[in-house]
């Protein structure tokens, strides 16, 4: 349970809240590259952190982000004309490169330098694998890079898909770091789905419903480890969570690994990022096509848009009667939409003074408290938060079966840090 | 015409507030018993009096209403699984009996017994009649049994629907209470609606528009006493209004008898709950089918909605060349329409600062008056409002005609008040 | 760039504001005459500075408007009758003259003089040429009778329309004063458009994008003058603004004159009427056709309404192709809806705080000057502020090709403030 202020503290990321400001100490995924597909493309309207910007293409390839509206009166730049190296208001033809420098007002005379002076709030925007990555926060403080390893592993081991999710983020943030609802929620989904089915482990998942939480800090975030019975030895899903917004999810035999990344676009709304990959192989075929269906953590969304088919406004197609015969537990078909329309269902911010904690929400009150304390430390006292360096994210979650008495944390160092290349260890 | 504070104390019925609290001191319509066909159906969102809740029908036939919202992180328990006794919400399986106390939280120990300090605020709703009724106060208060006679008259003398309607409670009931607006808004209508028509009454109403009123408190209420010129004599119409928002039609030759409840969603929305029933007849398979087409006093609403076909994104289908050539008074079809149109049309609350009452409205005056003594008294000294004995329940409307001298209150004073099974006067 | 007090001030227009009051001071397009084609016809619903009216034509040709809402128990009169000389209200049959007098209460006893206390705030509307126009001042403050020329010659030499237009009224206008984005974003209309095309002066317009803005005052408001280079002459185009919301764009060759009014309903809607007149011939049928089908300054709505086909919430139809190909410059189609698209995108209200003018946004800063002075002398002073006097209103734009010595406000004088029937001076 938490007070309202501590509710606020966490939930909002506007500029100048404090977590806004953690928020913009890090590299956050703001497109798919898929978006500006190619150079001189349409602009795109980009909402990230309660900031209208918009996002270009320029003729040269490269990439800008920048507040949405013309200094000159404050026509939305998504009219803008994408040409020769910059985007052209449609209203008088100001032009700006991807740095939100204004490089020409076409009615000022031939030899004025007043463009020189007009410059858009703007932030870089660079593409890491199949994701372009904003840093929001200023200059002198710009962190290395992502590392992640679902975005730089090679293209044919990896695909990446997001949602709009109607819902704060931290709700969003809170059901990927709570794994025991994997026993419930996605229980009929487990053998069912084409990226989680056939793996042994899915029975201990199941078989167990009493969850054992072990969490320890991790550099980067926390380690969120989950204990359950399993054949006389001890079945270990080790969530990992970096701050301030991944998460992903322990693997199982040899399916491809799943995660997540929860972005703000404003208080009531969030990006929910997904992405599979493996880190030793391709994706075959099969699994490409089933993450761009929307099976497995994705979901499928309105042709043209991120919104899910299954929505708010249609129930997310809830089917009672297969809630009745237990073909899903919830009534919603997906494990994505399981997620979304449970998150959603809370509020556009769940009141979290009326909420009431058990242990197996353990990882997820280390996880608000290690953010409050950064986001405090960094208002107070301008300490780098957390996840901000490589190491920080070239991390795996692990599944495990250990021996009773083996410490989870020791066993699987090297897993859960793994050297370049090192292969995944998974049950 | 009404102070702002006087308007905002009668309009608003959140927990808290004056009329909130009234409102609290009583059993109130809360949903359809037909919403809740069968054990185990799918749960239902009921939002009254500003609490969003979740009503639910167990396994053993126990009606359940209680806060929407699961006590651990807040999901809706519309998503619930209805099963076994219990509502279990789809995310970590906690399981809630009908009168909010959770009973299992699977994820804890065997042994634990944390589930029994988790309870969710819940309200005892039971079936009288068609209707499943809830009291929304503390317990030590709770009044006896709706004891209505259109609920407790035996299936076949009996219907009721309800509408969903997008204005404040007050001004649906207002209309309830205000009788001298038949002989306008509805006059077409009298000899059209098959619930209506062929009643010799209706002239009487029709012939004189200046019908004089006189008003009187009941014991639960008001009786409000509307006197027409009618062939020499007296024409009286009496409609019982009682505490806080039950109104009754008189009625009309051997017609059904009509009413309504109108109960708060929200202070922007209300429920407008309709009957017809006979207190000595069953009614005829007609009259039944006219009741769930929507004639008379109820509507045709959307399927699997309660929201009328006619409604204000519509215009409620106003028919402009239907009102220029007098086939409706107004433009809209049918008696609940007609009043439901014009109700929303006053904006969600009405701004009684700038109404301007006249003689006919003495029974509104007196209603609010007698609303606001009776919120106050509870709030100040505890008073236990009227309307809440079965005896002032046990009620008719009445029409009559009498001789110029007589009293109406006099005269009618067993029909108003009957004995059981006693026969119905009206003309 | 604007102060947002300032801000504030020139963009909100209710009642009691300083712009509202200065708003109040003159005669405004209302509705088209063609909204109440004949006697007794529909009523209809006008909003305009923020109040909710209703507008009819009695039995007699009498037109009304008035507040929406009966002084009884405030049902909207749209439901109203119209007949035999007022609108009665459908609930109680209260009837009001165009003056908002009630005449009729029908439930008042025969002798009853109550009605005679009862009038609803009403406005005259009257109809000079297609247009009816209101003032919503007060009595003693009632300026002549309007006297624009488009509203004043035959009916065969004029044609106006109007459309709905979801941002605040100064964004609005402040596109219709700033002629220099024509070159700009409407650069490929010129030649397509039928209203536009053949003009000799288009090339001017497109061949020098750097215009000169020489902004001077006029009795009623501002002579926007804008110099262009052209064939060693110097082409002038002359705006005029007259207040508070009257613009009108210069002519080209002998083709119908296009202007508009800019009108706020509320503080985040307006009316963006169009008009299309010639002052010394009919306008052919062509002209006629294409103003009525949505070209020119004109737009196409859906029919029934006022609302552009092309709107907010389908983008404007946006075509990034015909953007790229060069057919649009924005990727907007039409004069009318390249204006209106930009101007939503602003937002609701523009934020002037962070804007950035140029020397092209002279005549802006001019007229918001003025009007800003005009409202603080009305309410410091009860000054009456220019544009109300006839002579105010007889004025046209002008286009003429002066050498580079010629002052346009000296040559242009008589053109500008032309004699009744005097030829219209164009290029």
């Amino acid at each position: 349970m938490l007070r309202k202020e501590v509710n606020d503290l966490l939930t909002q990321t506007d500029a100048g809240t404090p977590m806004g400001e953690l928020f913009r100490q890090y590299w956050i995924p703001a497109m798919l590259g898929s978006e500006l597909p190619e150079d001189d493309c349409p602009p795109v309207r980009v909402k990230l952190l309660g900031e209208p910007m918009i996002a270009f293409r320029d003729s040269e390839g490269r990439y800008g982000l920048m507040e949405e509206f013309c200094a000159h009166r404050r026509v939305s730049l998504w009219f803008g004309r994408n040409e020769e190296v910059g985007l052209r208001c449609p209203y008088h033809g100001w032009k700006y490169d991807v740095t939100g420098q204004c490089t020409e007002i076409p009615s000022e005379p031939d030899d004025s330098k007043y463009c020189e002076s007009i410059k858009l709030q703007a932030y870089p925007l660079i593409k890491v694998g199949e994701v372009l990555w904003t840093y929001m926060g200023v200059e002198e403080n710009r962190p290395p890079e992502p590392t992640w390893e679902f975005a730089t592993v090679t293209p044919e081991q990896t695909v990446t898909t997001k949602r709009f999710q109607e819902c704060n983020w931290l709700q969003a943030l809170e059901g990927g770091i709570d794994s025991s609802h994997v026993s419930f929620l996605h229980s009929n989904e487990l053998e069912r789905d084409p990226l989680f089915r056939g793996a042994k482990a899915n029975q201990y998942n199941l078989n167990d419903t009493k969850p054992v939480f072990d969490v320890s800090p991790s550099d980067g975030g926390l380690y969120i480890g989950v204990r359950r019975n399993a054949e006389g030895k001890h079945y270990w899903r080790i969530t990992q969570w970096v701050m301030p917004c991944f998460t992903m999810i322990p693997p199982r035999a040899d399916h491809p690994q799943h995660g997540h990344f929860w972005v703000p676009i404003d208080d009531e709304n969030c990006w929910t990022w997904s992405y599979d990959y493996h880190p030793e192989r391709p994706l075959t075929a099969d699994e490409r096509q089933a993450c761009l269906d929307g099976k497995g953590v994705h979901t499928e969304n309105i042709p043209g848009t991120f919104r899910p088919v299954q929505n708010k406004d249609n129930d997310y197609l809830m089917d009672r009667d297969a809630q009745k015969r237990g073909v899903t537990y919830s009534g919603v078909l997906g494990f994505g939409m399981q997620d979304a329309s449970l998150q959603e269902s809370m509020g556009p911010i769940c009141d979290r003074t009326r909420e009431n904690l058990v242990s197996t929400d353990y990882g997820i009150v280390m996880m608000r408290n290690r953010l409050r304390k950064a986001a405090t430390a960094l208002r107070e006292n301008g300490d780098a938060p957390p996840g901000r360096d490589p190491s920080h994210q070239k991390v795996r979650s692990v599944s495990v079966l250990l021996e009773p008495e083996q410490n989870y944390a020791e066993a699987c160092r090297d897993a859960l840090l793994p050297e370049d290349g090192q292969p995944r260890t998974s049950v």
